[in-house]
């Protein structure tokens, strides 16, 4: 498998010659006492898990069958196939628009099979700090800041970069790094609703005598009393609904975390780079990479700077070298040519599915979506379609409370309205998974529409 | 560089005659019309890096060199050399023997470069789960488990795995986990000196509602109030000391974390396997993988399971994939054969450090040394000598109170004692860094022993 069996290029025919000539004139060369070529047995192993085509509606993975010693490869089906090469399309299979699972930007990094590798040797970055003693890979950061420099999307001069185990780290991180000392009243934590839950579930389950969660923002609109800090979560654009939000609070003792995992031309138009004190990002909305678990945060102020590295050091001692290995090399082949590659296909791909759901749902008056409109973006340089990551689904009809139920019952799962402390007759649809799941979901609406 | 240049065995000769064949007989696969061979460009950059020497007295890394597209190869040095091939040893440094960077498992793993690469492709598990909706890699819990039993020295059978970015964040994941609702009053975390200072920093840190911690288990030996609940920290052996240590307190109201991170045949005899209700392990101080950040909880209770579980969930979403993989590979190889390799390697290089340690202090009665001694070991199948982790040095003078500053002012840097709750009389000395901060240690040493 792998090299013996591989095709070969002009380039690799020169190399095969130069190799034969070097055998032909020096046999001791190929009495192999110098090191062998060590990483061929890697390559092999993932060439091999790579060749598994899993009819393209699964994924083989290197540790789901090499290392597992199986004679046979083990396909991984996606959501509705089966059958060992999930080749079988499900009957009575329910449409996955649940979780915010980012492949559909696998097509991109199988394209770029060859640019995007990364060979990790036995011994690879051992320690527990990189050579300047922190935990933070300062060509990871260099490389961050290349990348919003060449979106527009942020503005890092003469602010901190800290790395976390995915921005749902940093999160907390943040809160903490925000939050007053021991001697003052513990700081409140507020959102606007409909938001990402995990700001409310986080904050409640560290349950800290710092912070405290005090519900949505509205309730303190204009009564953020002097005595105590305020915290607020702004998510822009926002998940679920996609909308570019802003702070509601104001005041010295206000202070803001703003959420920018969707701040990407993938999502939303890039209206002008984002200057915030506090900026959350992350890879998985970025490049798709979720499992990595890798996120940063831009930070102004070097207390809350520090206060956070600590927070990071205490919490997990830094983040994984091979997940910054892999941030770097996947930001790398994101930087490629005019850095425009990634953003293109993303959109594209995003703005056809919203195309496609917007003409379903229009053949209906019982269903509605959020409504986006085109606006100019400082990246394209032009108007730019709306393309969400989530549609924000209503039931219109007034006995249609429940609108995820109405939804299960035809077939599809999304999120109920009430997670993101929103009524129920809204629902949360990804449209960021596989093509697979978002062909599912189309035709489960279709049928779901015609029966109005 | 990388293939070009590399010698080959017989095999790849046979293989590049193949090769050769294919060309000459079949000029359509030469023009590059198939699928060119994605992993050489990956494989090429890591055999790159890996062929800089650096003298051995330092390393090149994939992050530190191709990535940053630079001409000349970039060698990180040991400490104590310097010069841009690390060959120059630097006058007048100081010996680290301060943190715990397993970098002594370091050849281990250069002798293995072939069975313990990896190659990522640019799509391995983007998504946030595996096929089983988990974070969890059931296949590395399989490996884990498989270890434990070859080595004896924890019983897995009956007990839940979940994992954690190093077992740092599986401590804190244990403290909530092990603490009551809020309708009970906050648990009382204590630990018994000298120990790892984490356990308070951490506990103090995150200030939760739920718990805080109360100092040294003497303070509460025989006071355990039945009102509040006790959590201790028992490490066996005990970082910093190396002893084999049982939990002090008792009573329904008392739950223990035992932190095993040292209980491998490296560190000390496995008189029986481990059967605690909490067990902490880590890859750091079993591999030397410090950097990957992956650890792992055994766990009795299911409802403690599930606590951390959410723990993990709500504070990072789980462990890297790319930590998950790196993890299961290197257990892989360390599972090879009867599996004793990286246990003989990693138990005869420290046995021989502490006897020239040991043979170093013992010409002065200056300072001390923790008295160890030898003992059957069920996994050597055989008495065995120390080896511990770290030296818990003593200043016998009188007047000696500040040890750290002695041993700093002779060129040695360790830890100094009240990090661990202990008298500055006493200083960590780590023992399982480079061997070139070994050799600068111990020659430091001989001279700070000889002016006495």
């Amino acid at each position: 498998m792998g090299r013996k069996t591989s095709p070969m290029n002009n380039t690799s025919c020169i190399v095969t010659l130069f190799m034969i000539v070097l055998c032909a004139s020096n046999v001791f060369v190929c009495r192999g006492e110098w090191e062998p070529t060590w990483s061929t047995k890697a390559a092999e192993e993932a060439e091999a898990v790579a060749a598994i085509a899993c009819s393209g509606h699964g994924r083989a993975y290197l540790d789901g069958l090499i290392l597992k010693g199986m004679k046979k490869p083990v396909c991984e089906c996606n959501a509705c196939y089966g059958g060992s090469d999930c080749s079988k399309l499900l009957s009575d299979c329910a449409a996955d628009a649940g979780s915010g699972d980012p492949y559909f930007l696998e097509p991109f990094w199988m394209q770029r099979a060859a640019s995007s590798a990364i060979l990790v040797s036995g011994w690879h970055r051992m320690g527990y700090t990189y050579s300047d003693g922190t935990f933070i890979s300062e060509l990871l950061v260099q490389y961050i800041k290349r990348l919003h420099a060449t979106v527009g999307n942020a503005i890092t001069e003469g602010k901190y970069i800290i790395f976390g185990s995915g921005s749902t780290q940093l999160l907390n991180a943040a809160v903490y790094g925000l939050s007053p000392n021991a001697s003052m009243s513990p700081a409140k934590v507020v959102a606007t609703a409909p938001y990402f839950p995990v700001y409310r579930t986080q904050t409640q389950f560290f349950n800290s005598r710092d912070f405290s969660y005090e519900g949505d923002t509205s309730l303190w609109k204009n009564k953020t009393d002097k005595n105590s800090l305020f915290i607020e979560f702004v998510t822009s654009p926002n998940n679920p609904d996609g909308k570019l939000t802003k702070g509601i609070l104001h005041g010295s003792n206000v202070k803001t975390i703003h959420d920018r995992a969707y701040y990407w031309p993938h999502f939303t138009a890039i209206p002008s780079p984002a200057d915030d004190d506090l900026m959350l990002y992350t890879i998985s909305k970025l490049t798709g990479h979720a499992g990595t678990r890798f996120g940063w945060a831009i930070i102004k102020d070097k207390a809350v700077y520090d206060k956070m590295l600590t927070y990071i050091e205490m919490n997990t001692m830094g983040v994984s070298r091979e997940a910054q290995l892999r941030a770097l090399k996947v930001l790398d082949v994101a930087l490629e040519g005019d850095g425009k590659q990634i953003f293109q296909f993303a959109y594209s791909t995003l703005r056809d599915r919203w195309i496609r759901l917007k003409e379903t749902i229009s053949k209906t008056k019982r269903f509605s979506l959020q409504n986006l409109s085109s606006q100019y973006c400082t990246f394209f340089k032009r108007e730019r379609d709306p393309s969400p990551a989530y549609a924000w689904l209503k039931c219109e009809r007034k006995e249609d409370k429940n609108c995820y139920k109405i939804l299960e019952a035809a077939g599809i799962n999304g999120r109920e309205g009430s997670l993101y402390s929103a009524e129920d007759r809204y629902v949360r649809l990804s449209l960021i998974r596989s093509q697979d799941d978002f062909e599912i979901l189309i035709s489960k609406l279709k049928v779901l529409v015609a029966k109005d």
